[in-house]
């Protein structure tokens, strides 16, 4: 064997495509942004349940969103006595399970959220992750649209919680009643017909991606892109098709109203919707259902500038069965190609009374909300709302000499800073060069640098870097907190003063913190 | 086709064998015990970095604990591109990855801890899934044993964190070059001997289990258990087995010895440790880290009932390559069979100096320690320490009418309620069976349920009724509250008072609450 081949690969360290890791902002910024939206569902009445990240294949049934592909899209596993196991696409399917299999000691109507990662095997793209974690709120064995209003308020005041203001967003609410009521009324009802309502939903649901005109391809043949890809239509006949566009274009005209519309011009708007909506007794129903969301939610204080009746919404989900919602933020972004859009999405949900029974001889109603807690967390970097929990680095004790003796002794002051809650730290790399600990200290961003070498020893003292000081007085940070006189950046104290100084320079450089940001 | 074939088959909801569902209960204790690690692990400098749940195959490597088969006992898949990822099977084989995948931007010492779910493909058992939680910290980049015995202290003070007092726990500390030592020492030194010290480890492992002949057997040619079942041996000789069976015998003497024993005698216990695992400079050169470690959590104030150096410590974990550590509870609970028995080992870790070299050109030392958060999670029940965040379940305001009208109402009730941060729902169930409205709360625990009916509508009046209270006086809890003068149980007060008389009986529960914990 020669030499080449004997010698080890070394191995290449990398993630498989889509997946990620997390940095400390990111998981401080999650943990505070959860901890806020938490608070309110806990405030509703919900409780926390979870389930695990495996399900069998068959009881997450194919509902994978945007998806008509049974088990595409998911990681698929075969257990040891060959049933399909695969990991959860989203908290829904594996809830609905949990309910059923628990049903004689569940309480209904159960109330309950999680927060947790879903999978997705797909291609990944920017912002697109093969994990990513959606937070949950269902109300399983509610079957009055009373519930679906709760939802929207809960969401609501979680946007609200959250420091978004009123006005950057608003929870948009349609029924899928409405639309699958449009589609009986132009022959498309019936099981048979599903996946041609599916694909009608697709369609209109590129309104705003491709117009009236683009979408009246899609109904009809098909429609070819710029690049040639032709996509194919759902093969409707023109007459259905104008009622589908005549449709489209009431609900865009209600939903796109102004958001302070005032409560009877939303009734009479949402009543000439009901016209349209008919002769389908489920179309008719469904407005009706619309109509309650809005007196409900107007009773409770909630005006449309909040909570939006809005009948253009299409959520591609095939198991909601009634009222969906959409939580969406007005604030303008600027997207990749440099354009100014609309947030837009940062979560939806809907009633899914099909969902549970599934597994039960009974119907079983419920409904939900999910919410994508990293796209969610983009807006909230956007609006500056994040990042209020500080978290300071730890103050770093340097060592100086690596006998046993002084490092206990080091190890004393670090313990001291901690009994007293303040973050500190022995320096744990090789102690030998000196300049590496500073240099440490200064890319880590620790407060202040305790340094304790032989002649200190001996006159039982310790020397205190200020690093933030020390920084401002080299110019780097001269700008914002010039006007204030400056501190000594390097004092030497007794021992028996460390702590009690660690703390005085701590709190000048939290006050020097608090006035730079009121400048 | 005929009726039965048509009848689509119900589907039977349940989960694959080793996976379970998590309770509100479950998720707040965790939540609280986590919380309460996590406060000491951000005193000690750490910050918190997590991976995804999976890597690709030959990046986790074939360290699997207790496991010398390669990706057996692992969830793995095929990727689109044929490559095979795993879900992670520990969060020290993801560390070493992330650290050796962004080397050049992370800042050595590089100290992190996190929380999360790994994954076991092997047969479930009584309080063995295939997925559970571990909360993992880890020092990278720090060669010298003060980062190992720093490790000892941090888990310390966690365990005392969580209320576990001293005495009822303790870390123990051995060296794997103690161990390599006295086997080098016999002449099993060397690569290619790795399978058969692995081996030896593995029998010295089962000392507690099967007494010294035991082990004899297995270090030897075998051992038969009482059902017939033939574990092979390590097939030493009988010279070898005596000089390991020598040291297990001092090793266990030094461990064994008493929690408040000395430091004079300890040190003096650990160089009569030092002559049998020498003459292997290996061997001696783990017994004088031991020692510094045992110096350094002395000058830190842990004495041995804290930290205590155990030579007789065998973790089986093939990557340790220094210092090893275990977190052991001390307190006694009774088994399935109705032993008493000490409950043990809740984490443990130690050095993998080899872990991250395996994917650079150099070598980067690491310690780290790994806390099984439900097996801790069950100690700290026994204990009776957790479930001090009292959560409290939500007022329930009924449903007696179900006109749009009075749901409005009723939801402003709740939410005035939920303004004041009181939980609160309104009942989401089928408000029109009154009954079963008072038997959700109670089922559920409500505090107070409260009720408006036509009449008390037209006077502006709601009804509240006590629920614990009432409980009480139906005789339902009279044992250690009866020496209280009853509330009123039921009260009516104007709509205007709702909140404040709310706010009263919460009160007043609380405070009964409190002092039958002291009765």
């Amino acid at each position: 064997m020669s030499d080449k081949q004997k010698k080890p690969q070394k191995l290449k360290a990398r993630l498989p495509r889509g997946f990620v890791d997390r940095s400390a902002a990111d998981i401080h910024a999650t943990d505070e942004m959860i901890g806020k939206i938490r608070e309110v569902y806990e405030r509703y009445g919900f409780d926390p349940v979870e389930t695990p990240l495996f399900e069998y294949t068959d009881a997450l049934g194919k509902f994978l969103p945007d998806s008509d592909r049974p088990n595409e899209g998911v990681f698929s596993l075969q257990d040891d006595d060959d049933q399909w196991m695969s990991l959860r696409y989203d908290l829904t399917a594996p809830l609905a399970r949990h309910v059923a299999e628990n049903f004689n000691e569940i309480q209904l109507p159960f109330r309950t959220y999680r927060a947790g990662y879903v999978f997705r095997n797909e291609k990944p793209g920017p912002g697109r992750f093969r994990q990513f974690m959606q937070f949950d709120a269902d109300t399983v064995g509610a079957p009055g649209v009373q519930a679906d209003a709760e939802m929207c308020m809960m969401m609501a005041d979680a946007m609200e919680a959250l420091g978004i203001r009123r006005g950057d967003y608003v929870i948009r609410v349609n029924n899928r009643k409405v639309l699958d009521g449009v589609m009986e009324a132009i022959g498309l009802g019936g099981d048979d017909k599903a996946g041609q309502r599916l694909n009608v939903l697709r369609a209109i649901d590129k309104l705003d991606k491709f117009g009236p005109d683009g979408v009246r391809l899609l109904l009809g043949a098909g429609r070819k892109d710029e690049s040639g890809d032709f996509t194919k239509g759902a093969e409707l006949g023109e007459g259905q098709i104008d009622r589908i566009l005549a449709f489209t274009e009431i609900a865009s005209a209600v939903g796109g109203g102004k958001l302070e519309a005032d409560h009877e011009r939303e009734i009479a708007q949402l009543t000439a919707c009901r016209a349209l909506a008919s002769p389908s007794a489920s179309g008719a129903d469904g407005v009706n259902e619309l109509i309650t969301i809005a007196e409900l939610a107007r009773a409770a204080g909630y005006g449309p500038d909040r909570i939006k009746i809005d009948p253009s919404v299409v959520r591609g989900l095939e198991y909601y069965t009634g009222p969906v919602f959409e939580a969406e933020l007005l604030f303008d972004v600027t997207n990749e190609k440099g354009e100014k859009v609309v947030f837009g999405s940062v979560g939806g949900g809907g009633r899914y009374d099909g969902l549970v029974s599934r597994f039960m001889g009974q119907p079983v109603p419920a409904t939900g909300f999910s919410i994508g807690v990293s796209r969610l967390m983009t807006a909230l970097k956007n609006l500056g709302k994040l990042g209020e929990d500080e978290v300071i680095a730890p103050v770093l004790v340097t060592v100086m000499d690596g006998d046993v003796e002084s490092m206990g002794r080091y190890q004393r002051f670090t313990q001291a800073l901690r009994a007293e809650g303040i973050r500190a730290e022995m320096y744990q790399g090789n102690w030998k060069k000196f300049g590496n600990q500073l240099k440490y200290a200064d890319r880590r961003g620790c407060p202040i640098a305790i340094i304790q070498g032989g002649d200190e020893r001996a006159q039982g003292v310790v020397q205190l870097k200020d690093l933030i000081e020390g920084k401002r007085l080299a110019g780097e940070i001269e700008d914002n907190a010039a006007w204030r006189e400056a501190r000594v950046a390097q004092e030497i104290v007794a021992e028996a003063d460390l702590v009690a100084k660690v703390k005085e320079i701590l709190a000048a450089q939290a006050e020097d913190r608090r006035r730079a940001r009121n400048v």
